[in-house]
């Protein structure tokens, strides 16, 4: 028996909401059931947010709904307030994420909110989603940003990050997520920060969310799992990055994941051969927009655990 | 009082012999010079292979002698037998690296012996050099190339590493080095073979090689040094790859190596804003080769720790 590791495909929100080239939503469809079909279970798959701000993300609603058809598929949005909230409500979503940043000025900068207000605003949520009738209730997780550091502010306090994270968990996240948003996270601060957040909240899980902006994303994931995390989100291709920025680097890569949690003997449910033929999509959708990959580059080598079985098996 | 950790920079060797661009002798000796004034004092400087084989590193004396000019630096050179040895012997180099591979297909495309035939020749090499005179006897290290698996032979058998390090060992190395020489290598393999030849050959330091062909190189080094390493290979711009493969990439980062290291709180005594300067030399001496780098493209972060410290001070 090997042990589970979750790998949450983000690139549909985080990967797609930091491009200036819009994808249209038949590619994203077939991307989604495309990732569905390699065996991805957990799914991000847009953004409840203002469409004047992300027109990028402007058709949630229909991405949502063909989502909602795919069987046994976790699916989640993200929500930045109450009032993408109310558009989760309304389709019937199960899961949104409650993004919220730890450090005071990016979250301004974000939502023109202090952390404190957004705290406030989760409770607001988490008091609406009660009122659901039980077989609508969606769960909500939160995500805290920056929780490694800020581009506006440049340290954030450990102490501060467990705060928030235990003042979320209180107020009924049902999961809270550390984001690296800015790859500021190193090995060592990831496995001390995941080891004191889950043992506040617990037995909240904590999940990890990491970008390879300066290299350590895979790294900080092999420090969340020594803590014990045991859930990741990643993006196809390493979606994301700032368009401004062509060389600056988004989500860790879903394919890299995966290829190490397998060859660490982890067990995904994904089948690395054909999430690797997914990138076909985002190549022919998104032409010009650098993808990433050192997989897909390399290709899957002999001693991989899915090859050695096969061989076994022929 | 912060722990050390060794970088060792391979990029004058490793990542050379693999490009088919010449690099002239005056722009190796100012790369050298540029990482040695960034505070590295471990480089392999060149390799005593033939020069008709590695037309690249034809000019191994002359960087050497110009190396050995340079107070406290700890320069090595990679050798494939003892014909390579006695040119260490006749410059009175201080420090030699035997290279075999443990796969004994791979050691046979390499060398044209079996790797017992290998390993009898590092014996004779060892032996040859304590036959020089004490203050021109250098060490001998024992890079075993293949140890996490081999292109051709796909596994290699963790007892077959753990006897050949020991032999290794036996016959003299004055280190182990554990390579994984084509990126076969994931952070479970890494850390439980690094335990177990680290007991094995104790109290003979155990040092990693590691290349980043499948993105897991920086987590293969957290891995190392959960299990105690304390020494790594790494190569400027990841130098290295394959001529052949343009998008595969060479052995891990040495800035982001010395990056992930500093920001965990070891001290590499390299000062990371002048290492990644030294970028330029080659990038004014490789046209159109790709130069890999996370921290390069990112830039450091404002938390990162020297930069704290600066602050802090001003």
């Amino acid at each position: 028996m090997r042990e589970r590791a979750v790998v949450r495909e983000v690139g549909l929100r985080d990967g797609l909401q930091s491009l200036k080239e819009m994808m249209p939503t038949e590619a994203k469809i077939g991307w989604l059931e495309a990732e569905y079909a390699a065996g991805v279970r957990e799914i991000e798959v847009s953004s409840f947010v203002p469409p004047r701000l992300l027109p990028q993300l402007a058709d949630a609603e229909s991405v949502v709904r063909y989502a909602q058809g795919l069987k046994g598929l976790n699916l989640s949005v993200l929500i930045p307030n109450l009032k993408g909230a109310e558009r989760g409500f309304a389709l019937g979503v199960s899961a949104m994420n409650f993004v919220l940043s730890v450090s005071d000025g990016h979250n301004r900068a974000n939502v023109r909110r202090s952390t404190e207000e957004s705290v406030e605003e989760l409770r607001h949520v988490v008091a609406r989603c009660r009122a659901q009738p039980p077989d609508r209730r969606p769960r909500v997780a939160c995500v805290l940003a920056t929780a490694f550091g800020c581009a506006i502010e440049g340290e954030v306090p450990e102490d501060r990050v467990r705060r928030i994270a235990l003042e979320a968990a209180e107020a009924g996240a049902g999961e809270i997520v550390l984001a690296d948003t800015v790859g500021y996270g190193n090995p060592a601060a990831v496995k001390r920060l995941f080891r004191r957040v889950m043992a506040d909240v617990a037995p909240v899980p904590v999940c990890a969310h990491f970008h390879d902006t300066r290299g350590l994303g895979l790294a900080n994931v092999l420090a969340a799992l020594d803590a014990g995390a045991r859930a990741f989100d990643a993006s196809l291709c390493g979606l994301g990055g700032c368009p401004y920025a062509p060389a600056a680097t988004g989500n860790i890569v879903t394919e890299d994941l995966v290829f190490m949690l397998e060859a660490m003997g982890f067990e995904t449910g994904i089948d690395l051969e054909r999430l690797l033929e997914v990138r076909k999509i985002l190549a022919a959708n998104l032409p010009g927009v650098p993808l990433m990959g050192a997989v897909a580059k390399a290709g899957i080598p002999k001693n991989f655990p899915a090859r050695r079985s096969a061989r076994a098996a022929a």
